[in-house]
């Protein structure tokens, strides 16, 4: 395995682009945390108290400025941590470097968070980077215990969690599958890092499952993932569905996007947005937000749905539907925001319009069928700049993919701002406390955080935005056969 | 009990405001046919096979134009039906001659459904109105049957069931209440109504109980006192919970005020809403729509919220949040669409500007703190037009209320318009099948419909608005593990 | 010449429809004086030295309540004022009966203005009512003065002005031209009231062209004409183009168009905006408006133009941009406002979908082709209500056309409300002031006011809106140039 | 005078950052042109007459990659061009490589235009940028020609035209004025320049002067100073006013800026908008473009104004309008886009909230009052990354100000994007063309472009957005007395 040489230090091992970048790093924590009053504001309540105290986080999540508070709330709260990106192109290096050098050390005394991130990192080092979070020996070694694994996972897509779920069913049936055709180049190499692992150790991630009191998750596809697997009977420990709380999934997936989508259109390609065609792939919370957000900036959205809830929904916002392949000539910009795989293909790549735009906000890089996409036969790629390539087609047309077709708000911009991340990391945060400190309360299984804490998260932000509040009388409260401080409404209640 | 007397005909009884109205409400029908496609849709699916034949069902429901071409698709179905209005102002008097003429009778031979409603009810009309709906003894003489009763309640609001509650508990109780002096006044007029119905009859309610195979309701009020019910073990029959379909509480709460508050607001005072301050009271689905469409008028929009996630939503989306005690002298316009009571007080009203105008928009009347105005010493009540009075104060100013503080909506424009009620009726309609078809579902509780049903509403409205739906390729449909026909989403999704 | 036979008096001669109506038309006059704060400080600044005095206003324009305000304030100002509507359905006739009946008279004893207007007015009666503001012979005699006509115009699309010129002009030919069929079926009418005339008085008009210090004109259309008189030397008097005043065209036109385009859409078919997709020709003022209010309600708009400029502008701002042939089997509501003529044509209506709705709000009726509708072969008009009629077309499809094809902003609802109203009108009282008091600053031209004057306006409305204005330090004022008071822009400046 | 050192070449005398950037800079050009239809087809329509042979264009304007564009159109036109920035920190150092390099050059042997500008500069280095655009002896001498200066001046923001009039200025009076203490810091730079060139040469700009052709300006603050040059009778040359017309101020200003604004503010600082209150000083078109961005991305909005018809504007689109004072400890984030001076002054800063952000988007840098924050005492500054800047002022909060107060959508962003400044350039292009072309047409004074040529402009950018303009009938244009080819509008219409 080739992995690239980024700074590593002797007093605890960590991989990162390049430790002289703390500094940067911390002026961008310091002016997070002023838009992240969630999260300090549980450094207030819990700071003393230590409700994670003993907690052994792995953590797989964009290691950005705003993760890096994130962080080290984490460790205010009395938590250990390891940490690692979910995605290749989504370290903030600054971040990541103060994040190891944390806030009292010095770039040559690091005294932070072990953490094994830097932007631009190959696949094989991608999954080398996130076993790391599972290795706690040398935290077992300075404790003097014999544990070598986290007891909780904090996840943003499920990767650490398949990755535990893969190790062990391949470890209880001895062998690692060989590769197929069908599978992804990324499967591939995680079918490689685990016949490493295989051949190393036949329990270790048997072992690790066993330790882990639980994951707290933050995004649909990870939580996909998790429903099938509680479905199938093959979940090996508790989780908290954390992107389906309310202040999470209708403010994170909409507001961020409606955020950092536009911020990566202008960073990458500084094309005017007004006046545009743009097609929305996806009217789900991602798709409202992109959808606002276009139409804000004054563009004309085009969106196409599957659902005909979500359709009806777009129609009555004044967008026009349709499907990609009516409309695909015409469009300057095209979006996907859907989960799903092959949304944009290379039929529709070879009949865009020159320097056409496409940017994925969902999830996987198949929303672009990029895998076609590479193996298209007189296809050429020119790097405009980093995450921007220049696509020439047999059409004699090129077209601008960003991000190769990964998350171009990671990619090209710097992510969720810190103010919406906010109210996703204190779902988390309350998430854990939950895993760690009330175990009876989540036998295997998926759950959702109480309303209450998530009305809690939510009243956390509000005074930052100058917001406030009508108190209910005790009168109307009776009245509605609701308590005074909440919660307020019906489980079924869509906000 | 004195009763206002509109037109009445020897054919079966009914009582509505003008017989000769019926060729005008034709037209509108005829209009509205064209914009309810989801209602159209189903006569042609159910009109041969009728599954409603044998249904007797009591609606309590605004009788306006849109509510007309529901009831013509429940008798299209094969359903007998008798109707009353849910709120004194809310009937469209040509709309209810139409319905009751029907499509091929004459003003002098009318051939369509027995109907109690006119726009202008005192509140003992109303109540006199809502017990006609349950008395079927004309229908079950006229088929030689024994039943006095409706089968099925088709509610809006709550009170044709609460009707039968109360008049059953009485009935066990052998006693109807002594009036109480913490009693609303329209209390008063259902125990007085229940009082008589007690003398003449010690059984009658709970043998109209005992028929019910259930009822379908669609408000989030009405919802809310069946969820009571059935908490405190109170429910008498199934019900199906309509207003919880996305296809309604998304759609009719949201679009349908957005619609029809700044209709209401433009016809009972053409005030110019464009740069106006207006403050709108709760930020659920019903202010959402209010907003967006103040905003989309011009207006500068301040929200107040009791739950901390809808006032993060509402500044989220750009709007100040504040307690109306902040702000209540700079507001030119107040909207509250709450579901709660005593939101705007006479303390309020008497800091209010000049002409500052009240509209409720939520449900009672008790939103706005009527009864406390109509008891304010120096305070004067001049009519401007019907349903717009001026109430002069003893501030020295004046205030516009709409519709005597009940749904101005109704009462002032023609409520939701047949687009957005095509949806909700829909789910009405594909309600009242489930109860009819398939009680053997339905055991005593509170139900929502199944998502496939929601998302078939859906469907059913979408070739209007020229949106082409996407389809899922079966590739597609096994990546996200759904059916290419979906239901497409989890339960707890909130759209 | 037959005409309906509305209420007359004694006291003075005037004739509308209904003179009971005065106590309901008072109290709307009442309400809209609390949103007209621009003509009541006028009255407060100029009620004492009443510099109107000795003025004799002809008034053309539509009679509604906020004309009512604007008449009472000329009258507050000193002038005598005779008034006229400018357009058949626009009369609200409770409003002309307040006028007639004046503040201080009753229904019995009317002691207010010689009013000629009704709303449903007869092209002959239209021309009819518009000769009786010329006729001030019972004022000459009870002043006994020899004068018989006005000294000032106050117009809107030029009606007024343009008899004047024509009546003239046949006096000058001493022959009115023979009907030709290539005129107008009005202009036929006008030339046989010119007919009448001429037999009675050689000089009728030329007397009352010599009497006139001017005219006020507020509309792009009248503008339009003036400036065509001007350039080809033709123009009889001074006129000011009150239309181009900045608080008129950008906020009348815009604003008003804004409010009144929903309104009458809703007043006369309830059909949903929400989703529906919309057409509306024309991106200037009124089309700005229109595209806003639409898309505020949810509407996919697309906007036709012929000028690059706002074609371009209207892409800016999100719009698609299509000519009507391209889409016209696509669209739910059609609204026209360009000032031209035949812009939606027959061809274009036998293509619309069933029940297509047709609204004009630029100036003429002919923006739609209705001359040519009203003679298609196959095509059947049924009236659904007043102002709202259904045409069956040779198509198979009905089209529902409002207002005849004229202003449906005033046919179907109210006209732009009086906050914006008030902004157009305190224009034309300050115009009427510097035609009366300034004559020798007005030779025969065409003249916008000053732009001190059109900040006037504009302040007068501030305080009603809660608007705090920001006022420049002398340091400030010298480093721009401009006095600290104003005027603050270039004459050329777009705003 | 110290200069930092870039980039030089033996081939031709220029100075940027770095000549190696010029393949990256090329990229950016290539997808520019995309996005510059105007500019493309002029290069089409004038690449072969090449009306601009002979021209020497002296251009003062930001040296971005939109700027690229327009410099190689002026050279496909026959110009010849040497170039600076007119911004200290709004120079791309990639464009200007890669207009250094030119199309067919190499960074080893670059061919194509001298350019003096890079990103950072000080103000020495900026005026000498500036007055190496006048030197064009190098030109001179290899044509054998005896002319030393340009025949014409593209400018923004007049700097360059300044410079000849305070050069020729103090020529005429054989002196340059001693510093006062009311200058600026920056006019005591010129002033020390202007010193030099005296010493060197007592004629040198007397003969710049009289060798020009005239100048074009496109911003309001440079126009501005035309005509009051104008006015005084000083003005030297005649001077078209780009910045009026309609494809100018209309599109660069509003659409531009609601591009940039929220770019630059993402760029700098990742703050979310959303829910933020946002100040908006000014509600010109960059005031208006801003507030659209901003409201459009979920803040509100309140907008300050000095001229009543400005704020009447901002109150009818749904702002509030205060003066700062009254909100300024409740906003996130001011925008100042006025074109005034000392807009926001330390008596703000110090009552903003912590880490309060102020972004300029007017013209010069003294909207802010920076002079005054520099000597605050107790103020300290932080650089938190290259022009973003944290002040901790004595008020115990800090405050970040953007670009040291300077524009920051160019400072922090890359300025407003190709397909705007594609509007702006193609009048610049045009109206260079006027000057040297049509000489006679232009005595000296100041003009705006006739507006058949800002239509042009307007249809040359309708395709790239897919726009279909109507077209009309010969009839209609009769009817509304235009061309059907245009010009449509009268001249003081406003759009």
């Amino acid at each position: 395995m080739t992995v690239a040489s980024p700074s590593t230090s002797a007093a605890f091992r960590y991989k990162i682009a390049d430790i002289s970048l703390a500094e940067a790093g911390r002026h961008q924590l310091r002016l997070a945390e002023n838009e992240m009053p969630g999260l300090m504001a549980l450094r207030t309540e819990f700071g003393e108290s230590k409700p994670l105290a003993g907690a052994r986080i792995a953590g797989s999540l964009h290691m950005t400025v705003q993760t890096a508070v994130l962080i080290e709330t984490l460790v205010a709260l009395g938590a250990q941590v390891r940490w690692a990106s979910c995605n290749i192109f989504s370290t903030q290096d600054d971040a990541a470097a103060a994040i190891a050098v944390g806030p009292t050390g010095t770039a040559d005394a690091p005294a932070g968070v072990p953490v094994f991130a830097w932007k631009g990192e190959t696949l094989v080092e991608y999954w080398w980077c996130t076993t790391q979070i599972f290795d706690w020996s040398d935290e077992a070694a300075a404790a003097g215990e014999t544990w070598t694994g986290p007891n909780l996972i904090l996840d943003d897509g499920g990767d650490a969690t398949m990755l535990v779920h893969k190790g062990r069913e391949f470890e209880q049936a001895r062998a690692v599958p060989a590769d197929s055709d069908s599978d992804s180049q990324e499967y591939g190499v995680i079918l490689a890092a685990l016949r490493v692992s295989l051949a190393a150790s036949s329990d270790r991630w048997t072992g690790v499952a066993a330790d882990l009191l639980g994951v707290t998750e933050e995004t649909t596809t990870g939580v996909h993932r998790l429903y099938e697997l509680a479905a199938g009977e093959s979940l090996l420990f508790p989780a908290i569905n954390v992107n389906d709380s309310v202040t999470k999934s209708k403010f994170d997936n909409k507001y961020g996007i409606r955020h950092s989508l536009p911020d990566g259109l202008n960073r990458a390609t500084d094309v005017l947005i007004g006046g545009k065609v743009v097609f929305v792939a996806g009217y789900g919370d991602v798709g409202k937000g992109a959808a606002e957000a276009l139409k804000g900036q004054g563009a004309r959205v085009i969106v196409s749905e599957i659902d005909p809830i979500n359709a009806l929904q777009a129609a009555m916002d004044g967008f026009q539907v349709a499907r990609l392949e009516s409309v695909v000539e015409d469009v300057d910009i095209f979006v996907s925001g859907t989960g799903n795989f092959n949304v944009i293909r290379t039929e529709h790549m070879l009949r865009m319009k020159h320097l056409a735009i496409i940017a994925n906000v969902g999830h996987f890089d198949n929303e672009i069928d990029m895998a076609a996409l590479e193996v298209l036969a007189g296809a050429e790629k020119v790097q405009i700049k980093p995450q921007v390539d220049e696509w020439r087609l047999p059409s004699g047309r090129s077209i601008l993919v960003l991000s190769e077709g990964r998350l171009m708000n990671l990619g090209n911009a710097t992510g969720h701002p810190s103010f919406v991340m906010s109210n996703s990391f204190t779902n988390q945060v309350l998430a854990q406390i939950e895993l760690y400190c009330y175990p009876e309360k989540y036998p295997v299984g998926v759950y959702v955080l109480p309303k209450y804490l998530d009305e809690k998260v939510a009243r956390l932000h509000l005074n930052a935005l100058g917001v406030e509040l009508t108190v209910l009388s005790p009168e109307q409260a009776d009245y509605l056969g609701i308590p005074v401080d909440g919660p307020y409404k019906v489980d079924h209640y869509r906000y």
